[in-house]
């Protein structure tokens, strides 16, 4: 079952029924097309993308699960279509949408005698059938994946003693595109030293010394799917310190792995890595372990204190423990888990034995 | 006066007043602190950024023409303000705000009584106020297009047979962040040959050949302010059309800088290029002539035959005539006008006699 056709079984549940998707991002996860501009309505007979003259021919090849139709004056195609397929009811995105454009849609909807339906019933429809990754949508993430992947064999050699983080970080993003990434997942974070117990620091003019831990949490974005991955390594020395903070980190992670299963709720997830963490650096892992990963860079669900959602197969959730130590290092090491039907595995090959260029 | 204050002077016309600023570029535009949550409010007696722990420490030191209050919980804090500062009808953000977020912010203010102000009040007189640019935004736009003039000089040499637009695209935008740009301030438009004639093509995998014309629409971003500028080059040889349509699109733009001056609306500025493409490529001019730049990279007001505006010393407005040939190819050349008291002159220095490499 296509994406739309599941969200209509969902929530389009009489011919009253219908949806108003405008997001970028939710447009773009159930029709395959990227627009800056347009609006796919959902009906019980039928799903249209309203695209104007600068989109409708290349929607038209290219979008996927729905029909395209070329608006001059977007009101005349909404009601035409409303009062078509006799439609009383429109869900809206609550999130998705600003309140000047939910107005303006409110009061063509009202004319054609449908009435806006102002509640969560459809964000929360999108947010739990996006959970569940295609096979498709893995195959994308584990293609955005490889280009993160090869960006950090890329940049190991790069870093050296003097070299910024900003330039660490550049390289990495020029890499990247110019192997096929679309875009950046997200700004980069590369921290070296003691910036390194920032757990979302940006990348500064510091140059990178000798027994610096430097982090650098990145990825790719590729046809609208996103990648996560954070690796931390040391330039030219590390302190007993510093070993023993990595490996307990290495350790969480690990058992992260080992232990995740479908059933099990994500608080109880990230409570396999804190408990480790917390024998020896109790409130040194000040945010929760991981985060939905697929149309955007973080969506639902969570692994984290306060998420009950129950593991299912085909979620791609991030699995990143660390340990931040204030005015000293930090250190963290993420991977993106797929939940299987027997437990998971992870979609990030780099190493993460402790590297000491 | 500064901005804050020219906003509560136009809009806080009493006590009982007060606004809610939550779009990102407006909460930039006002405070001069960049970040990707907070909320500014407006009230009488004083200007509040409402900021978590996360930005709190960040904001006390950079925030600008308001005071920084850190929250735990934004809707008591909200509460205290509006019932200290007597506050009783809050102007809401139209455009800047989503649909849920606006529905929990009213829900705050009914309980701390205090109505929410559902219309374009304040959407308006911010684009108007922003419309006008400051000494500060002025010198910050010349230094977003001192780093785009600078890449294009640098991306001549580049340009050779063989190499494609994306390569081109990437080394522009590599050139920019390595030179001090925060970001592109758009995605670069590089299409060559046939191409050329897509006023919004996006940069592919198409070589350049001799004989294309290549334009290139490109743009850096610092502190929050962005550059515009289009120059389009040829590689190698040119035929007599390509030549005329070049000088004929050069003639319309240097006009425009000729005529333009205060108090001319802005659909009379788009005509004076319009008039002379139209005499020898009537319909082949298929977009308006300009924007306004600054904050966000398309604000007001346009020169456009639908916007009557009158120009106004402060105003920094691109001026960018071009011609489309389908099939063939296109030519667009464009600089960044800033409205002085007397006419106009260009923020954009890169040459625009044709250059062919």
């Amino acid at each position: 079952m296509n994406p739309v056709e599941l969200l209509k079984k969902n929530i389009i549940t009489d011919e009253s029924k219908a949806a108003l998707i405008y997001s970028r991002v939710n447009r773009r996860y159930l029709t395959h097309f990227p627009s800056s501009d347009g609006v796919l309505l959902l009906t019980a007979k039928d799903a249209y993308l309203l695209l104007d003259f600068r989109y409708a021919e290349a929607g038209a090849n290219k979008a996927q699960n729905c029909k395209v139709v070329e608006i001059t004056n977007f009101g005349d195609t909404l009601t035409e279509i409303v009062k078509n397929d006799g439609v009383s009811e429109v869900y809206f995105e609550m999130e998705g949408i600003s309140l000047a454009q939910a107005k303006r849609y409110e009061a063509v909807l009202e004319k054609a005698g449908a009435k806006a339906m102002l509640d969560k019933t459809l964000d929360t429809a999108l947010s739990k059938q996006r959970m569940i990754k295609t096979p498709g949508e893995i195959a994308g993430i584990e293609a955005a994946q490889k280009i993160t992947d090869d960006a950090f064999a890329h940049i190991l050699p790069f870093i050296k003693e003097g070299v910024t983080e900003r330039e660490v970080a550049l390289e990495i993003e020029f890499f990247m595109k110019k192997n096929g990434a679309d875009d950046l997942a997200f700004d980069s974070i590369v921290v070296s030293g003691v910036n390194s117990s920032l757990p979302h620091g940006v990348p500064s003019e510091k140059k990178i010394e000798v027994g610096d831990f430097i982090t650098m949490d990145t990825g790719a974005m590729v046809n609208g799917l996103h990648s996560d991955m954070t690796r931390t390594v040391a330039l030219g020395k590390i302190t007993d310190e510093q070993k023993k903070v990595y490996e307990t980190v290495l350790a969480a992670h690990m058992a992260v792995i080992e232990q995740t299963k479908p059933g099990m709720p994500g608080s109880e997830v990230d409570k396999i890595a804190r408990d480790i963490i917390d024998r020896d650096y109790a409130g040194r892992f000040g945010h929760g372990l991981g985060h939905g990963v697929g149309y955007e860079i973080h969506e639902e669900p969570r692994f984290s204190k306060l998420d009950p959602t129950p593991c299912e197969a085909g979620m791609v959730i991030t699995n990143e423990p660390g340990i931040y130590l204030p005015g000293k290092f930090g250190v963290r090491i993420e991977d993106m888990l797929l939940i299987t039907s027997t437990g998971c595995r992870s979609l990030t090959h780099s190493p993460k034995e402790l590297i000491v260029l």
